[in-house]
């Protein structure tokens, strides 16, 4: 096999291949990133809604017989209470769709929010140090990201505009993730409000590795070989897939979940801020197409999902997608189902079969 | 030089560099048209604007010592007149903008309106018979598109998702633009109304690539040569640039616009249909924030214009960008400003060098 001809990101982050299985909080698991992990490429798994033990418990299966790197995520948000005006409108615009389902919104429980790393989960990331953390929403205070590069960690960070990417590597990001507008799950825009003026990958890609000397790992939008040869030209040393490893029978994906996915593209994805409070692109559904994609009720990141859950939970169980959280990036269409080593090996076979096309 | 590795497109269209500029109503000119197609790419000429004999007259100095192809085009949108109701709340809604100017809502003259391809100007297509024409927002009715055909003129359209390539293609295109998200100006969706679900780029090629046999043009967000080779990845067998094109001298810009074009990539853009009421991606300015940038209160395209076009003048004559219409596509950041031609001989050259670079 040909060399990869970018070797930037595989020897910063010690890897054979340069792709990377984005953390998906709630789809990706131990085994998918295991699997992805094994083959030399980057295997990911997203912490935010892990517990310290979950994460140190996660660590150790990785682990097993498992000794190339792997990346620990982790979202670094500040946690800004809504109050309780906020509340109370989000509830007025919920109420009608819980009574569709005959719930009571005034009797919800508490649910598992995405949390911030933080001093707890820093001692863990030292105590079991990850070859590779990636942070989503900037970067967490400075003296939690200096403890886990002191421990020789690498760290990634996702970019969506060309200031984030150079903010990024002024802090002192190793790598920058440059995530096209196309990318499933949470923007990473932590500079940036508007998502009007988001970019696609195509024009973000290049102008992000104009500005910036760290390499640059493209997200969004890529879901085959195509689209690593095409993210390589413009300028990637390396690609972030998450879409497309979900249609992976290590992912942890309900069947109602797949089936969406299947049919992701004749739905379409949009943006929306109607689950976390946090724009998150997802398949079109009832939900969003009555209620938004976008909407200024959502209360802030992540407390908009404490309210959603019960509606999330019933629709699932009433086996319909109306009110279903189904992240998905925009290239569902071009995805295949198979093992997650076994694709990414195939992804980097065509690729480089593809790179070297023009020399035969 | 190396040939095209990719020859469907040039075959179709007879050209020697699969580059198309893309016609720009109001912003592209004879002269640019001119210079691109003299390299043996496409130049294009927009006649949504020009009266029938300004289009034989634009033909005839396009003809002049140059006989390579070029492309006309036209918009084939229907002419939906809105109702009273409807102008009344636009004018309640630009009201107060108008204020700023200490402009007269109730005294605005006719404005030159983006025409539908007709029966007038399908005669003078067949007269003037210009290698290829391309349409916006669909094609012409069966008997103008079998008129245009019958006279051996290659046909080109847009497609923004997967459905509308295949109606295209179904429908007699001989070549199809998959248009990206990041793409300036006007959307060309007409299946599709709903611009949450457009897709970049990035995923949009490839799924149309799959989708249609006919040859594939990559639009949105390419700027440079590496945009071409990524485009070519994807499966396109052409690029079409708009932006990078607004930079030559030859473009019908002014000094404001081209000094906006300059800042583009800070502004950044968005699409908004508060220009002519439908989605079209400009630079964000003060219009666009505070009343956009895409708003339910815009009447029908192009009837939106009308009450636009005073504000527009009277902002330009202000010196003050806060009401241009600046289209403009996300890579505006990648663009560099010379002459068409040489831009156009530079973009071919690099590509192909980048494309054979493996072999070496």
């Amino acid at each position: 096999m040909q060399p990869w001809p970018d070797h930037r990101l595989l020897d910063v982050l010690k890897l054979e291949i340069p792709i990377i299985q984005a953390p998906m909080a709630g789809s990706d698991s131990v085994a998918l990133a295991r699997s992805v992990s094994s083959t030399g490429a980057l295997g990911s798994l997203a912490c935010a809604l892990l517990a310290a033990d979950q994460v140190r418990e996660a660590v150790r299966a990785l682990r097993q017989r498992m000794s190339r790197p792997f990346n620990l995520n982790f979202f670094c948000h500040t946690m800004e209470t809504p109050d309780s005006i906020a509340i109370q409108k989000w509830k007025s615009f919920l109420r009608p769709h819980y009574e569709r389902f005959g719930l009571d919104i005034e009797s919800v429980a508490e649910t598992r929010l995405r949390r911030p790393f933080d001093e707890e989960m820093c001692a863990v990331v030292e105590d079991v140090g990850p070859e590779v953390v990636s942070f989503h929403f900037g970067l967490p205070n400075k003296d939690l990201l200096e403890r886990v590069k002191r421990r020789g960690i690498k760290i990634l960070s996702s970019a969506t505009t060309v200031s984030e990417a150079k903010w990024l590597e002024s802090h002192g990001c190793d790598a920058i993730i440059a995530q096209g507008f196309e990318a499933g799950g949470h923007r990473g825009m932590f500079l940036e409000t508007n998502i009007a003026t988001q970019l696609g990958l195509f024009a973000l890609l290049p102008q992000v590795r104009d500005a910036v000397s760290v390499p640059v790992i493209a997200a969004g939008g890529i879901a085959d070989a195509r689209g690593i040869v095409a993210a390589l030209a413009l300028g990637a040393s390396g690609v972030q897939l998450g879409t497309a490893y979900l249609f992976c029978p290590e992912a942890n994906v309900s069947p109602l979940y797949r089936r969406a996915l299947a049919h992701a593209a004749e739905k379409g994805t949009a943006i929306t801020n109607l689950f976390s409070g946090r724009p998150a692109r997802g398949i079109l559904n009832r939900y969003l197409q009555e209620s938004g994609p976008m909407s200024d009720v959502a209360p802030p990141f992540p407390y908009a999902a404490t309210l959603v859950a019960p509606l999330r939970a019933a629709s699932e169980r009433a086996g319909s997608l109306d009110y279903m959280q189904l992240w998905a990036g925009e290239a569902a269409g071009l995805a295949q189902s198979m093992p997650a080593d076994q694709f990414t090996r195939k992804l980097a076979a065509e690729a480089l079969s593809e790179l070297y096309k023009a020399s035969t």
